[in-house]
């Protein structure tokens, strides 16, 4: 049943071309600090095949619940203090998995 | 290396609230037509947890490869005629896994 599913976070990324490097560079680091959080179960960064994609990049993640995602993220901002990358915008949302 | 990795496509979907049930009708009438053609290997839809999400709906799936995926929506374009619905807007894109 939905409560004991895990939630997948799906982060779409705006990235200016020049900055894909970067972006990948801090997903990366903030990659190191996340997978030790309580919760966190796994994640894939995929890349567009194409340059005019909309969303070059696209994080999709497994938590176990929603708290533990959003308790890892408020801690990540508070201690880890990645730079932002002008240009680029992330724009995370929670989902369940309904079909498969 | 590359060339044999699967490609994955990730469909973000813009759907008003009042044409959630419809859409995801519509995705299933869809995979069923989809799942059947060469080069599809796996599929997962994803419904955001809030409703304020600018995505309500996210297809993530595998396929062999680019040329399939397009040899079957575009057969499925021409055969399976499925209805559009009034502001649902599909926004498909591929990818490779870069990270994981």
């Amino acid at each position: 049943d939905e409560s004991t599913q895990n939630v997948v976070l799906i982060n779409t990324f705006t990235v200016p071309a020049r900055k894909l490097d970067e972006a990948i560079a801090m997903w990366d680091a903030a990659r190191e600090f996340l997978h030790t959080q309580p919760g966190y179960i796994s994640t894939k960064l995929h890349q567009s095949l194409s340059g005019d994609a909309q969303y070059q990049l696209i994080n999709v993640a497994q938590w176990e619940t929603p708290e533990a995602y959003q308790a890892a993220t408020a801690l990540m901002r508070e201690t880890a203090n990645l730079p932002r990358i002008e240009g680029v915008v992330p724009g995370p949302a929670l989902y369940n998995v309904i079909r498969d």
